[in-house]
């Protein structure tokens, strides 16, 4: 069953709660007031006997049961019909999760359609039947109570990605060589993020103008001001989060060259020790080459301490170029 | 012969299949009714007696002749002349492929002409000959239906083009190096694949006046807007698709400068290695130089043990140096 | 409390303290004149109870009470809302750090609320108690003052960026390695200053409207657009900081590299200096080598200056192979 | 002398070869017509003279003196004047080389001045003078025909650079480092020409709006309309090469850091090769320095195969080092 | 003495040469015509005597006081306050300097107030009073003739950048590592210059306006479209250069990689000869190594030409590995 629920509202309060698509229809034509139905995932067959109800028009029927679109606002004649992409922020993948959610409004019903899991219909429902009179404002006020919702929902979002930027430029100047994968990654999905932004002002817009012309309650059109503003400040902030991932991207590869550089001195300055150390080792072996060598007349091979002072000998060469290289700064 | 397709419709229904252009006007005059012409690659004299016949303005009749044109539309006194570029995926070079598609369209006929294999007009043909009503719209409907496809027929490109882009993700964070030149080849392709895409709302709007000012069907109108919305949705992926593959040419960068680090670590790692077993190589020889030595007094030459006591000597020298080593981490 | 200043003004004059925001709105009905009431951080309640005394609508109190908001202005029925992010420079942390100031103005009333510490509020109430004309021309030119404080108090903070960004070049070009960390954080600072200064352009447009539509006084308009162009002027110069500091980051990148080839250049010659030193070694080592074969017929070795000429023969190879190596420049 | 050609046209006929300037001012006054008057490099005298005899405005002679003025139109009240910079592809310096062209256009007069070689003047009059229709339409239809020209003359040039960024992708990922520099200088090319093309459809729109107000003939308004058309495509490519060039530059970046990861990672196989060999060669002459030492009991010394048995030894010490070598694959 | 120059022009001709402020109003007063007054850093009791005097606005009095404003262009009740930025190009230090020059114009006055060194007033002054029929156009004419001088004194800027960019190129191809720095602060010279240049368009198109609207002299309107394309030229300059030092930054990191790869190619050969040479001297030592040995039965060290072999026996082991080096071009 995809009809997750199924109300009829009169005044703002719930009066009814049908069986059937059918038995909705009849209720609402007989005590008039608003329908409100809750898809899921709805098969062809129930969106075409709900758009022969309500006078849906095909192309966005097709959209209702394609899915897959992106946020925009379709003005009919009978029905509005509006898709929004409700967000949520998986911490631990680092991934904007986005969920599908079309509405259908008319004179005297709201058709809500989620092709994901989104609790924003659920949330909004509930707080709606706990304000009877903002319900009874009618159908322009669910539409405006989601649209708010999904703009709340999106705040934290924001911060999540805000507080992963933040991690990253820790890792990013501790030298941390995976950030470079965080980075892209972070950045796609705030690219994703900023395309579910975008096109919000024009269905705030186009509702603005839609809520002037039919003389909608002059709250409504001020509280969708508010959303407006919300959206920009989100905005501004996504594209602050795209402006400082780009340079972090930049800073890294500098950041990764210079590791590279800091590497490369300390192995340089590897080199010089061992070499030093090649150095002092070798000293003292050539000095027991001078004496290995069969000259007859070698007065120190004769002598009674030639030994040892052929051993202090190499031990005072080996000390002599460890004072040298100790002094140069190889050592 | 480059008339693939040559038919009149009268009420949306197939009426006659003429053999030649000249057979299409007669039978036209006789019946009424639409005409569609399919062509493919026509000469100058096969445009110039369509051009004659249905009254084609010349620099359009130019433009059909010479191809290679942008995606474009144009009024003229009694013809509208649309160019299409057509698209299909090449998944194993990685290409867009872009067809070239030209549509004449007037009062009583339709002109479709291609420059290069694209099965959209037989697509088109093939659907509204089963959907006479909307065929008995006109020419009008024709126009829609066959930018409608060639819209539809991008979806797979960008599919093709997001598919390769998750491979490029994969290939760049497991370090394959030939991975810089696939971002670059599959941009260039986005880049072309984005010059096709932008005309097409300018298309739709001077279209979506021309359908207002000249009271075409209201349906058609919003089949049209769900068209531009389409491309819409279209160009704000190959946007964010430009995007990525910029950010994976720069951390292509930045990954590849890591990998210099990396590989230049386990250098470094592999001189302490060789010079550690260098030195504890050089030990025991320097002993053996020791006893090299041709002094006359040395005890330790004329011992019943001293050759096994040397040897013995030397291994623990060198072995003292293999411990030294191995405590340092150079072994 | 957080009620920090509260005074009534009459003719530009202050007339009365009162003790209570109740106390405030009674004298205001008595004497006239305008209400100027300084709030920090209030609380729901406090809010609730001047919202209800000057009628300002339930968003904007709802955003006073949240805080976190943009710059903006919203204009409702009884009440004008602003909101500004007054900032300071903190040099040693090279930060931006912004307060927070929301402004409602009304017919005879202006309420400030700070977020944070600013010292913008009590600067302009001592300003404009010192000039009766100008605070007698009403909530209009307090709001103006306060406008044009946050705009000039954000010139220091330019200049401490720049003054920055100059050290940065020093930095820069005398080749400190850490300068990468301090451009990216700078330009952090750079994107959050643009987006405070941003809206500004908005605002003062919008009260440009009202002005005229209420004939504000044309020198207050006129002294509005001396704030327009000083945001002008700000706008520029942080643009040109953020291209700066981006260019910065390119170059940085650069010579990064370059100080790479300088050190693998200096590291070069350090290993042809060991190679020859090892060379220069190694020679007088052979000719101990020689003279050590045990050859029955070795004719130096008898005689009587043998060992001598073997020292010497040492010493003139060793001084051969330094000046060779010399020439080649490899010492 | 400066004058190139010079000629009377009536009815669109060459009716008139004057041989000084003073005599085309007086056949124009007798037979009427249009008077095309082509200047190379004009003297400010002789520019003075025009601008005596046809009412041109100073600002107008000035420029036309000077030269080096970028693409424009400008109406005066009794000349229009036009600046267009013709371009031709010199392939083997990879350079576009710019013409500049002034044309002066009034009621019976066109005056065209080139200020460096272009053949686009000769071939618009041959053209014309092959069209006497199209050149009866007047001066309009002249300025029409030069715009086309320079027009159409941009697109080998458009050929020319994609035939080169063609070339450049394939030595780019053949490894050629000298590529940078094409890239660059390719690049700075390509800017150059967007230079000239930005202007065009400025002009274009000019003329458009002069061509509505003042009744010019239909055609030559749709002719204009097909220059803009080609101008927008030229301006596409243009485009996307400045793009491409611009990933070009960033992959070569990565390509050459690759170059040097394999060069190292050579070079490191290279090291470990002549570390193992240095090995090889010193095992066996530890085996001599043994035997070389001089104790008085070793018991190989007096075997009688003990110098073949030391020989063999090394072999197989070396033998040894070998295979351990090779099985580690150093060698 | 801040007042550098002060003239009361009647009809284009400098009548009186007033010794004091005070002086030229009463002069203007009596014979009418016009007064310009040149300043230098003006105090603020001066600027309050010629702002009482000519009705000058209090902000533009205090801009002109404080100076640091950007490009701009103001229109007060009695006055027009222009603000330019004329510049001179420091070819020796790369730099662009610019000067601030404040210019009031009423009905009867002109005041040029410098705040840095620039020749522009003396300059245009000189030149007016040598045409005393433009200067006889009042006012306007003075403020174009300066907004006229200080762009045409830009071109000289745009041809030392372009030339130092040449210079740039130059040194970047030859491998200069000095070049980072150059392209970095010749681009922040740019930036500066594009920022001067950027208000101009604005202020030019004010102008416009004002002198449609005011009816000033037809040839002074079209004499501004002339500044206008002169400034529109200049900009696309300083647009492309610093697109091109954009690119040069990018071609300097990779050319800076690149001679990092030759140099360690280099060094890869250095290393591979030392090498070599290190095998063909320890070679002959081997032999030197063996012949030491003690073993009794060693029939060479008997033979009476072993010595002079042995030696041979080592001269031409290190011949066989030199060819054998020579042959792997190690050598
Ligand atoms: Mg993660
Ligand atoms: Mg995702
Ligand atoms: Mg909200
Ligand atoms: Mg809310
Ligand atoms: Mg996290
Ligand atoms: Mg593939
Ligand atoms: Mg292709
Ligand atoms: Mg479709
Ligand atoms: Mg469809
Ligand atoms: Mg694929
Ligand atoms: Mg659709
Ligand atoms: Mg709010
Ligand atoms: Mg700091
Ligand atoms: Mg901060
Ligand atoms: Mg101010
Ligand atoms: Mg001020
Ligand atoms: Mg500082
Ligand atoms: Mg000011
Ligand atoms: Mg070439
Ligand atoms: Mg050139
Ligand atoms: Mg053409
Ligand atoms: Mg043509
Ligand atoms: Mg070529
Ligand atoms: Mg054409
Ligand atoms: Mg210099
Ligand atoms: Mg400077
Ligand atoms: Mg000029
Ligand atoms: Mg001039
Ligand atoms: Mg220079
Ligand atoms: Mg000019
Ligand atoms: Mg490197």
């Amino acid at each position: 069953m995809t009809v997750i629920d199924n109300a009829i509202y009169v005044d703002g309060v719930r009066t009814a709660d049908p069986m059937s698509l059918e038995q909705t229809y009849e209720t609402l034509t007989e005590r008039g007031g608003m329908a409100w139905i809750g898809l899921y995932r709805p098969t062809a067959e129930e969106m075409a006997s709900v758009g022969a109800e309500f006078n849906l028009h095909e192309l966005a029927i097709e959209d209702a049961i394609t899915a897959h679109q992106r946020p925009k606002i379709e003005r009919y004649d009978h029905s509005l019909f509006t898709v929004l992409l409700p967000a949520r922020y998986l911490d631990k993948e680092e991934e904007v999760e986005f969920g599908e959610l079309h509405v259908f409004t008319g004179k005297n019903f709201v058709i809500t359609i989620r092709h994901a899991e989104t609790p924003v219909v659920a949330k909004v429902r509930h707080r709606m039947e706990h304000s009877p009179e903002l319900l009874a404002l009618g159908p322009e006020a669910v539409l405006y109570a989601i649209l708010d919702q999904v703009v709340d929902d999106y705040s934290p979002v924001v911060a999540g990605l805000e507080n992963d930027i933040d991690e990253i430029e820790d890792q990013l100047f501790s030298g941390n060589p995976r950030v470079s994968e965080r980075i892209y990654k972070l950045s796609r999905e705030v690219i994703q993020f900023q395309r579910a932004l975008q096109p919000l002002l024009g269905i705030t817009a186009l509702l603005h103008g839609g809520f002037q012309k039919f003389g909608v309650d002059i709250e409504l059109q001020r509280s969708l001001r508010d959303v407006e503003d919300h959206v920009a400040l989100l905005t501004g902030r996504a594209d602050s989060f795209r402006a400082l991932l780009q340079n972090a991207l930049t800073v890294d590869g500098t950041l990764t060259t210079n590791r590279q550089n800091e590497a490369s001195a300390a192995q340089n300055e590897e080199i010089k020790k061992i070499s030093s150390w090649a150095a002092i080792l070798f000293a003292p072996s050539f000095v027991a080459g001078i004496y290995g060598m069969n000259f007859e007349i070698m007065p120190e091979l004769k002598w009674a301490f030639g030994y040892p002072y052929a051993l202090v000998l190499m031990a005072i060469v080996a000390a002599v170029m460890y004072v040298i290289f100790k002094k140069k700064k190889w050592l």
